[in-house]
């Protein structure tokens, strides 16, 4: 009983028990449960909004509007879809380069995908979009957006503890994740009233950090007892650069989705664009430069290419202008991939992080930069620069926030980047205690990375005598 | 001479005749004169229409239409290059699975789905398109939309019988299927005025079935002879789900792209993202709970997670509310993967039916299902929850439907139904019988699943005794 | 001295030197330097346009605009996306096909890509978006599109390179093809007054020479050496298929993104819709035709089908019918399949032009065949057809090009034909000139088409003892 206890509670590795990693009826029964709920609240509480339900065709008289061109939908949808593609394929395939761990990455993470943006819509309706009229929260494709990005949050976390946790634990780690996460964007974007159109905040630093408290609660110390499983082969990272090159093209759309109409989202687009292209250049250089005889490493191109769309999220619809968002593209290709090279091995070894995909070099830090960025491109916004009308658009100086000045929007920036920071590290403690519990069905030790453990897994027909005949010479060339 | 005829009537194979796969002469006869045909076709029939046309200027001015935006272009362009995907990725990666038949899956999913989309045009333009005033077809993006539409249902039908056929066979199989979608879509919606925005009926319950028929034609007593290719490897399991994931993320637009302006789009993206989410679920589970220690199979994760889009695609512009399309997609997550457990192999051994894909689990039953639950959903639509004009404008009640009713509507629904289900079965049988003639160079039953038919292989390093000693054996048989 | 000299002058292979591929210095140096430069260039010059800066509300208002779905972003971005997605993956896919060089195929095509949209942007800018009232260069989303069109000519180029140089030459390379293109764009879209809505004048034809120049000046007269490498196999074909399809699927959005508003845009997409199916069925037949057994080669299936976008790049908005698009399309299949079957060798052998990806088959020849339907279609343009008004709009017959006939403006087609063919041969050959300089850093010919010269590759599973120990005892444990 006391051990019990105990290794939920302490950070260190005091259960050596062997793993039962039969999910038969646990995981049947937990997506069983939790989708019957899901369908007992989307019944009771949600409905279509105006833009949605049959009434649009009244509503649109009422309201004087012209046209059906002027449906939210034409403004979002193909963002919408841009989104869909990066938290499905972009995530997904992103963590497939590890040798034998594919299907877990692509089918995990469509596995808690799906069930997240459910219980996204619900948490993020009852603190968004509740109609106070009738108790039901109305619903359209800016709620299936924001599902998304908060299903992203979680997708994130996932990065740090790829190949160490059971689908249990994953479904676990959503639930509070993304419950977690609408308490969290609430008091950022509503109580505060900061901007983050794109998310560095409450999506990344959040999501990040939540992980990576998760991935020290659950640390592994015989982790190397699957170091041979830890790697990548040449095809695996072919298809992770299928993720990389998803997120990072369709990163405009991300961070434009649910910025203003107009010039709101046609300038997050460029922004991000900008930082993008920069960051590329210098996750390369600094990958070649840092390694022996100057060769590329694959993580570095898959991972830190995309810090510069993370970085530049918060102030993407701001005025932070192109060469802003080349300096900011340029700084975070340096540090993430500095991150990858140094800091990640170092956390492994001092700090008892393990963090399966780097997501420490390309969300965490990325994203407290584009907190800052943000904090000071808002303090710095002037009405020369944005115009009168424009910098009440831009910053939502409406309502009761019509007295707030840049200057204060920057504090509140500010502090609602301690927010998301304060609430992915508590709440991953909270939740990787929970995740300690020993009946999940987590892998052992030596068992980590493994499809096998989770997977009806095809046997190969790989490992040929001719194959192995030319790899022995390959080895002998090394030599 | 009696043989000939009986091996083209009866399914049973009574042609164990040597197999000559040598297309050299056949394909490209028949690539050339279909092509031929199509460009006299097209010369003849097809117009551009007032939207695509360089008099939408003056068109514009004539009908006070103020802006481009109003330009169907662009209310579904968006949609349409999301189907695209559908068609080429999505289909033709989905059935890369087979571990020697990618070439196949995704190079003949190609050739037939361009030759389709062509042909489609010209046999939908006849039906839905022609201008009387001057006997031309006048297509716009719409048209597009629905030539996509319109080959998915022959690339479900392929997916029955892949690695089995020539792709000689499947231009003959192309050839009929669209012509007889197009006739059994002009009698579902114009005759009968049923709505089918997705397609749940015309395309999926139809394509199935005449695929299915087409298989059970085509049984091959002894394709166990080819059971060592019959099977995925690891990277083959993960190219399939690039297929996968592009249906399933672009599914709601595949619902929506046709669906009215405005809040009929918007509505049915809502309800197809929301049944395959709760799909995902309950297909995993189901697959968790089925198999030995729990473990997942790829092929459910394949394919039955994209159940709920096929299920509400009649329904997905309907007031099917959020929590209806939840209901479905939880049933047929359910369905779909028990499919795949239970009926796929008894189909095999008692019905004759060899269905490479398990398109009956996919698209047969939740196909049927859509039908049903759209029949439904449609006999039980009342004002309140549509408005009036909501309800004229989501079911067509105008002209010389405008005196029908709800209840009414719900049987001619599922009068539609049926006839999808019987042009399916009947077109399949016939169709199967043609393809059973002994001249369209379709594979041995030892060599089917097998890309050496029909394609150069690049010789990999990577290749098994098993492969060595099998490849040894093609080498002399090709002598 | 003499010898360095002549060796960057004459195209024979004076330079039998050892290599020196450790671009650990010079890669690093090249990107710092020049994403500085762009920064700097970037903070002088580049400024948002009226529709994505802030001052869009007051735009908006003087210009009578009622919606900001009038926003150039709703009318393009989506087309926008479609056409990275083309670049980053389309281009970069599509050269995965070598067996060990898919690292360098899809990085340093992202590497270029990232870099040449920045430059792009500015040279673009200068010539076309300069706001004389500043000097500032106003961009938008159309500016993206521009830049990505332009990049494209240099990725077409890195095709005819591929595996053959280093990140360094490439960075080269691009510089001087943006560079270079900006200018030929300049003339042809500008003095010359020509259209070319997809480029296949400015991009294809320009890149395509720019590229076969560059490798004829870089010829390697052992390059036999490598030739163990210069296949592919199974699965990087499968791979390059993902490229093939991508830019299948999204071409009609490529020559479409940058038309006119409403039925150009429109237009555009619908015959290169057509052309591409077409393509697919003539490339699939003579593919099958001319091979032993009529089997299909995947190098035709991944390139020739695309050939038929290509050459409706510059009449793609005219009124060129869908007929005319499909017997484009026709022609072009075989041709380009006939340039892979006897023209690529010949060219090897005798012309000293080593093409990797055959992007004279599939750029140049199309290309040049575009250009020509252009200046036809342009020539024989009449008022019945496009209407008074639409005429005008469809060439730009406005301010001082308005006494301009159909059929001068076909030999100002023609002329801007010339004007790229020149550039590109020309340019190339300069630039190749340069590379030959033996300081970048380029393999040596028997380790060509290798990603071990400049990526850390890991060793595969398929391999090592530790594996095979591994794989053996799972055996064991199945038994």
């Amino acid at each position: 009983k006391t051990a019990f206890i105990c290794c939920c509670i302490f950070p260190v590795d005091m259960c050596d028990r062997p793993k039962n990693t039969d999910v038969r009826l646990r995981l049947p029964a937990v997506c069983f449960i939790w989708q019957t709920a899901m369908i007992i609240l989307f019944g009771i509480f949600i409905r279509y909004d105006s833009e949605s339900s049959p009434y649009w065709v009244e509503y649109k008289r009422d309201h004087n509007i012209s046209s059906d061109a002027e449906n939210d939908f034409y403004f979002r949808y193909p963002s919408f879809q841009d989104v869909h593609v990066m938290i499905f394929v972009g995530f997904g395939f992103l963590m497939t380069f590890l040798k034998r761990y594919s299907f877990g990455a692509v089918g995990f993470n469509f596995l808690i995908a799906a069930f997240g943006i459910q219980w996204a819509l619900l948490m993020q309706g009852w603190f968004h979009s509740l109609d106070y009229s009738d108790g039901k929260i109305k619903i359209g494709v800016e709620n299936l957006i924001n599902a998304d990005f908060c299903v992203a949050s979680c997708l994130i976390a996932y990065g740090a503890v790829l190949g160490k946790v059971s689908p249990v634990q994953l479904m676990v780690l959503t639930l509070f994740g993304i419950t977690l996460f609408a308490v969290e964007e609430y008091i950022i974007l509503e109580l505060l009233h900061a901007r983050d159109a794109g998310g560095s905040m409450v999506i990344h630093t959040f999501g990040a950090y939540y992980g990576l408290s998760i991935s020290w609660m659950l640390y592994r110390r015989n982790l190397d007892q699957s170091s041979r499983l830890q790697g990548s082969v040449y095809h695996s990272d072919v298809f992770a650069m299928i993720g990389t090159l998803f997120l990072w093209m369709f990163w405009p759309s991300f961070n434009s989705a649910i910025a203003n109409h107009g010039d709101g989202q046609h300038r997050a687009a460029i922004n991000t664009y900008l930082a993008l292209a920069s960051t590329v250049l210098t996750a390369m250089a600094i990958s070649s430069l840092f390694q022996k005889h100057g060769k590329l490493d694959m993580v570095h191109i898959q991972n830190s290419t995309l810090a510069g769309g993370v970085a530049v999220g918060t102030a993407a619809e701001f005025m932070l202008m192109p060469y802003g968002s080349l300096i900011v593209g340029f700084c975070c290709g340096i540090i993430s991939t500095m991150g990858y090279i140094y800091l990640s091995p170092f956390m492994e070894k001092h700090l008892k992080i393990q963090d399966t995909c780097g997501i420490h070099n390309l969300h965490a830090m990325p994203g407290v930069i584009g907190g800052i960025v943000g904090a000071i491109t808002a303090a710095a916004a002037t009405e020369p620069v944005y115009g009168s009308e424009g910098l009440i658009k831009t910053f939502g100086f409406e309502d009761h926030f019509e007295h707030r000045t840049p200057a204060e929007q920057g504090g509140y920036q500010a502090a609602g980047m301690c927010v998301a920071l304060c609430f992915g590290i508590g709440g991953g403690i909270i939740v990787g205690c929970i995740l300690r519990l020993p009946i999940w069905g987590d892998p052992a030790d030596d068992n980590c990375f493994n499809d096998e453990v989770y997977w009806e897994v095809p046997e190969d027909e790989e490992s040929s005598p001719q194959v192995l005949y030319y790899n022995s010479h390959m080895h002998n060339k090394d030599m």
